[in-house]
């Protein structure tokens, strides 16, 4: 079959895989729609080390192709997301509330990392039963995509924010997780969201998503802004989505004491992330600093499958291009340039 | 001054009463706009039984009269919503997380209960810094007296309810708790909220503020219905917004194995409340019951005055009449026998 | 091989049975030490309906005899213990944080239950690498077989309970799986341990496990008596670990608006577990219920052997009784007589 | 009278002060015993800046001498302890569940920082009936006035670290805050306790309060021989209980992904604190970082008087030296160069 795959550090290419097999616990899905993530590209720059003839891509809908021994809950022919995270449930982790680290850091992370990713004709399914959703007939494969990753890892980081109805919250960088995390917090019942976002097409789209307030960091000083929206209070929680020590150091000075700073963002560089001493309080104030990684399952999926079926989301809005998977070279290039205005490019696989 | 109290168990009357007097932590306040509760009807038929004389109301906003010696954060003339539950913060109760608990059960509950309510030309606010808030200029008095009680209660209820993003909910009777319990669950980001209710007019009120379903019990079977629209697993939370024996069983059946049924009813009657032994899974089905009462406080209030603040409630619709407080006597005729379709009366002191 | 089965309600024989055969995720183990659990004697009893033939016991540790295709962690020879719930890992409800449930109510319990239980030559445990630990060399099989269901129901419910340091608990009724609730309590940090029970050798066991008062509800009032205790305020937590309406009733009675009744008692008979409404505060007292099934899991598992392993539990005061296999019939009658003193019956498969 | 000031940074002395009076909400309270702590040397010294002639001192236990006109639970000749961070409750950060933040960061902390401490023949306590307890009877002063910080900051430390019974807990740093995390973690019922330390004495009062294992940092490399320890694993919780750059990292690196690292020590230098990027799992391996700021208030006190008078914690291990009032300033040079293996020393007041 045709993979897309990293050859190494920098390389990509169109190669011929073998098919995978389904052992007593797995699934096979022929991918139908996928997309992109910045992430994909961070892989093949080299951020989680070499990898040769790795496929690309965790973030995917499909059709199931076929089944091992014991799955009860799939057959083939069905129409299904596949979590970008699939944790081994039965591991210690996993049985402590944290799936996404199953047997390791990041452990439930293994498509495109330890593992061939859904960038083929075919991919592979680890805990199939447990990893999968049936799409709902209402939902198409478009937005049905977004759950896989998108909308679990940014509604995840504001579920993991606390928000109490009627709080505020501040969300820094309104990236596809970023503007996922604005519409999470608008989810939660929060009184007041502000988006941190210099680029206009992100600005209106975190707007569309439910910011009440936009921070354009290149016009006025980030923290004086949302300190001034919050009558000098701070907010109630701050989202990191973006991956910075700049940005991760005004979340905390923005957040109150008692306050909550929800990393979601992935830390790229550096050997330290900063928190600002003065600001965190001296270790003393109650701003606690929470993280995760996209949130997987059955139960989770179906559940904001749930939300694109009863019309409560529309993340097909962050569709910026459409690529065929013959093409999706072109959307790497694009993913890695950020040019004309890329949000999310789909990869049709049909 | 003139206060529309309750002389005995079931007789009501204006009387003229002294004007109260603001000690150190107090303020006196003017009241502009009331609502009359439910549970103000039930008061007088002497539900928490005998009381002389007492003025009645919980639910009012107004404008700040006199304050004692030792507030900081209100001046006279201020305009503020105040708490129906005023707690006495300082107490083991609040510290522990339960204001509303303070000093004994139910005691952050105080007007109209054991002291004078706000029917009156002016009431007295305990710790009156922790249990007000300032109302925003863009917030009118009626959307704001709301707040007060209804929004506080209904939301409080979904929030104890722990409703998961996408998540499904079923709320027993859409009275205005029931109303606000709905749109509580809506905030929280409930991907499917199942209204229970039998009269159209509030069946339409809950699809506006965000039931997805309603079940109407005159026509279906309750549990049979729900059981059905969550394809036969029951819900993640039900709340029990009515506080009869019928309905609380009911939530239990309804609810999956590790749910939560968060009751906000007042259960006024019978010695005992039936835990269904079955659908309880023999008391080891990890079906928690919480419940709680309408959470005061300045921090609260301010909350959900943001929510108003910013559009993204409207509780207005909840009016279904109005009176000048020396009508306020029809008010709670009307509330007593349910006619008209009465969901709230607003009480106009000016 | 040879199993003590249940051939249908009342009848009990040790049979011949094929032995069990492993799938890919399963293991099988062969018991060295087992403990009669008085739910045992209820299921013969009829508590969950017929059974023919089904094997009884789910309290075992061992030695694993044989492990299918996907185990990992284990491998035939090691010595392990096996929790009495063995949940499926991947299902909605342990992705919900209640592998207890996984599928459907109490659905974790599958020995002798839905499938033969651990009283024969061997038996069989699915999904093994989640749902085995192993067994540390400086722990005893007669410590060990424990933690599969009496340390881990008991500590569970006193977990659940909520018990900040320093806090009251009412433990109702020092069966073994109360005092492990009371010794639970005690490791929790608890400032006052009351301990409800009128049997001497339970309430010395009671002060052994942590208890720093013991009320004999043959001598005195019990609700009375804990009030007294508390200075009138009522416990912070109280966990019912017998299964009746009248510990029930009162365990809602001593606790304090705000606090826990964490029930983990069987509840075997009644239409309906009573609330007394007055007690419950009308439904407002924010007195949550919740209730749990003993938690299953290898991280479990081993957070218990630890306990033993360090030397801070010894369970293995409540073993009163030792049996041979051979002899298991008679620990079944005396577990249900309850005569001799009897709290645990020790089966030793050797 | 005679106060125990710091007349500017770097100098004290004993000064003649008028004596304190008691507004609506507050006690004046005589001092009988005192602690000196670390943070007072610290304050001497410059670190939360300059200060005219403060009254030192922030751990005290006395008797009532006068009471405000609303103080409704202590009269004068009460022997209390009063907290050293007395919270204003009704502020929205107390509201919020934060009182040590009430107002502003760390704003619960008020002896010795906005207002005048504790080590003068008078002490004034803000809203005293929530800041104080009685002391019962069977408890020494010389006991309770440990409640006041060592105990209730510590223990608090081990509660925010969310420890699991049978979990696994490191302790860096065994002053008495660090003695009583470790304490606080064995009374939560962790399954091992490792306290890093390499003064002697420390180390030997760690395993007084629950250590299972003492690393010496200085004959071990600490991460090394905490992976050890947890074979491979790391902990589930670890406790900061220096303040330093060094022991946080450690922190996050030897905390198991889904972990917590609960910091309770004051960062006192340097523009940040460092967090190890990849230690953390580049901000997605839900290592939660949180902090706290000793607890306070009457419930709080209570709760842990009764861990005293049941005998269930020792505090006056820790009393190293003893000290008269009019010798207070020796005890104050001892603290600042930590000579003769002084933990805490006493201040005798009568």
């Amino acid at each position: 079959m045709q993979a897309y795959v990293m050859r190494s550090i920098g390389e990509t290419d169109v190669i011929e895989k073998d098919e995978p097999e389904a052992g007593p616990n797995d699934a096979i899905v022929r991918p139908t729609k996928g997309l992109v993530c910045t992430s994909d590209v961070h892989t093949v720059g080299g951020a989680i080390g070499e990898r040769e003839d790795i496929t690309l891509g965790h973030e995917a809908v499909g059709v199931v192709e076929s089944v091992g021994s014991e799955i009860e809950q799939f057959e083939p022919g069905d129409r299904v997301a596949v979590g970008a995270i699939t944790p081994d449930w039965g591991s210690p982790a996993a049985q402590d509330g944290h799936p996404s680290q199953s047997n390791e850091a990041l452990g439930g992370w293994k498509f495109a990392n330890v593992k061939d990713g859904v960038f083929a004709e075919f991919f592979h399914v680890n805990e199939a039963d447990a990893n999968m959703a049936h799409i709902p007939s209402g939902v198409s494969d478009e937005a049905a995509v977004y759950v896989t990753d998108m909308m679990s890892t940014g509604f995840g980081a504001a579920e993991r924010a606390d928000i109490p109805i009627g709080g505020t919250v501040a969300v820094f960088a309104q990236g596809p997780v970023g503007l996922m995390a604005t519409k999470g917090a608008a989810l939660r019942g929060a009184g007041q969201v502000i988006a941190v976002e210099s680029v206009p097409k992100r600005q209106e789209l975190a707007e569309f998503y439910g910011a009440d307030e936009v921070v354009d960091y290149t016009e006025v000083e980030t923290v004086d802004a949302i300190m001034d929206l919050t009558d000098g209070e701070g907010v109630d929680a701050a989202i990191e989505a973006l991956g910075s020590n700049a940005t991760f150091k005004q979340c905390i000075e923005v957040t109150k004491p008692g306050g909550v700073i929800s990393n979601v963002g992935y830390h790229g560089e550096g050997e330290f992330v900063d928190i600002p001493r003065d600001a965190w309080g001296v270790g003393m104030a109650e701003k606690d600093i929470v993280t995760s990684l996209c949130p997987g399952g059955r139960l989770r999926l179906r559940r904001l499958l749930r939300l694109l079926d009863e019309g409560k989301v529309d993340p097909t809005r962050m569709t910026t291009h459409r690529f065929d998977f013959e093409d999706i070279d072109e959307a790497f290039q694009l993913m890695d340039t950020k040019e004309e205005g890329i949000i999310k490019p789909l990869i049709d696989f049909s």
